[in-house]
């Protein structure tokens, strides 16, 4: 089996080897040269410099995965593909697009003939050893051309993916994962400063991390994480306290809004990043000013600039 | 070594087997005749019917390990352990006590020579096979004393077991714990929710939960939990919608506010469970009664009971 993979950064670039040690031959394309460069010369893979050239060295029928951002360089790359490839091509989205997107996306090939499928991609750049989980929708007859790919990227064979219904299935299964993964994160970050707020008890954040990892209730791959930082806890003093969120949390909070499905917690962990970004800046210096005026309580001052 | 175990039940039950199998003597000692029949015959397991004869049984220095309900059965048989117990002897609450009562008994006992350690245990029915995590207080020679049933209790030898500080320091360590494992079971009960909602996509949830066990960042032991549970969804239809909250969630609430470290999302956590419990009602139609007062809106009707 021999496929085009468009975009080599963290993801792609590591994705392109599990799948060249499968046994897949991979044609990788990206703008950066030094993208392109890193992967040049490994077994079973070749890089291209234009998107022509990955196109041409592809056997037909093509099949093309995108593993580029999500937004503007997925439209792009959707676009120039839909104007090259023709009927019984199939691309491949494993970036973290918005699903409707995905929908309007495949529905736009569909017209030309060109299959698309939708597949949330998780692992990060511990994917390489490890696989990747795989969430995909689309076309079935798609999905199972496509369950060679799906079963070298995977941690095995038979585990770690699932074909999740029709066009967008996929991608809005990605984004329920990446919404509970915000609701994990912040309630182990939550415990954590508990513990290391209080002070007079000492308590071993590492070791209990670590302990926690094995026999109890909450022991998790993000705890295995959490664990390995906690070991060096200096780093925590090494690093600024603005977390950044994704589109992925927002997009969670928006369904259950248009769904009329409580998600408090899901909630609560982005509005607390949003916090992180300095957020509720305006709304805790109007406080304080109506604190001073209702009962003259002092202002405080001034917060010197967040971190960058 | 030979301990005593007091509390037979779902937990005590088992952590008796295991600290059997691993060479351990245990008396246990049980208020219900039905849970020391359960365990009587066991190899290296003997039961009393009685505090003293269990008592009686253990060699000197006395090591007694409480398995009972927090609060009032734990107030009591620590008051009778202080009564019959003399210098040297050891008491361990293996128990979800509150720290503080924890610290109050371990200086009544103190008093009197007799050692206390505070051990938050998790691992529900599952632990006698695949081993308790242990998170223990109290002092450290006490502790060291007592490392050979923690060894057999945790998952290995070397993991899952952590000395945590002076007295309180493991039931406050499990205190956390627990409410760090009410946001995460929060969190994944959104997030299927929300894919259960979107009916139009026919998500299969039971698949998805499994393929999400391997490779991604939520991959955890309660997902392998939930994994099974969606394996058979009719059991869904089968249960009622109230939550219990027992005393922990609760704790780190308070703790939270103590302190003054924001903790949304267990807090947010624990109110979803009031909310299941129906404490929202009034709320609720007070809203309802307000929304028609100032714009006519129509009153619902009065719900059926809720689950028993």
């Amino acid at each position: 089996m021999h496929i085009g993979l468009i975009g080599l950064g963290r993801m792609g670039g590591n994705m392109a080897r599990r799948l060249a040690r499968g046994g897949i031959q991979v044609t990788g394309y990206s703008l950066g040269a030094a993208e392109r460069a890193a992967l040049a010369g490994e077994p079973n893979i070749a890089v291209a410099a234009q998107l022509e050239a990955l196109l041409e060295a592809l056997p037909s029928p093509r099949i093309v995965w995108l593993m580029v951002p999500a937004g503007e360089a997925t439209e792009q790359n959707v676009a120039a593909l839909g104007a090259r490839l023709g009927a019984g091509d199939l691309v491949i989205d494993g970036g973290n697009a918005f699903y409707r997107d995905s929908q309007r996306r495949g529905a736009l090939l569909a017209a030309q003939g060109v299959g698309f499928l939708d597949a949330g991609v998780s692992g990060g750049i511990w994917g390489l050893d490890e696989g990747y989980g795989l969430m995909v929708g689309g076309g079935r007859a798609h999905f199972e051309a496509i369950l060679p790919l799906v079963r070298v990227l995977a941690p095995t064979p038979d585990r770690g993916w699932v074909y999740c219904g029709p066009c967008g299935a996929g991608h809005f299964t990605k984004m329920i994962h990446n919404g509970i993964e915000y609701g994990l994160m912040q309630a182990y970050a939550e415990g954590f400063a508990l513990l290391a707020a209080r002070k007079d008890l000492e308590l071993p954040l590492g070791e209990i991390a670590e302990a926690w990892r094995h026999g109890t209730v909450i022991r998790s791959w993000l705890l295995d994480l959490t664990a390995g930082v906690l070991a060096k806890p200096e780093a925590l003093e090494e690093v600024g306290a603005r977390i950044a969120d994704s589109g992925e949390g927002r997009w969670t909070a928006h369904e259950a809004i248009d769904l009329g499905i409580p998600a408090p917690v899901i909630s609560a962990a982005l509005m607390a990043r949003f916090a992180s970004q300095g957020a509720d800046d305006f709304g805790a210096r109007l406080l304080a000013l109506v604190r001073n005026a209702f009962g003259g309580h002092a202002l405080p001052p001034k917060a010197p600039p967040p971190d960058p």
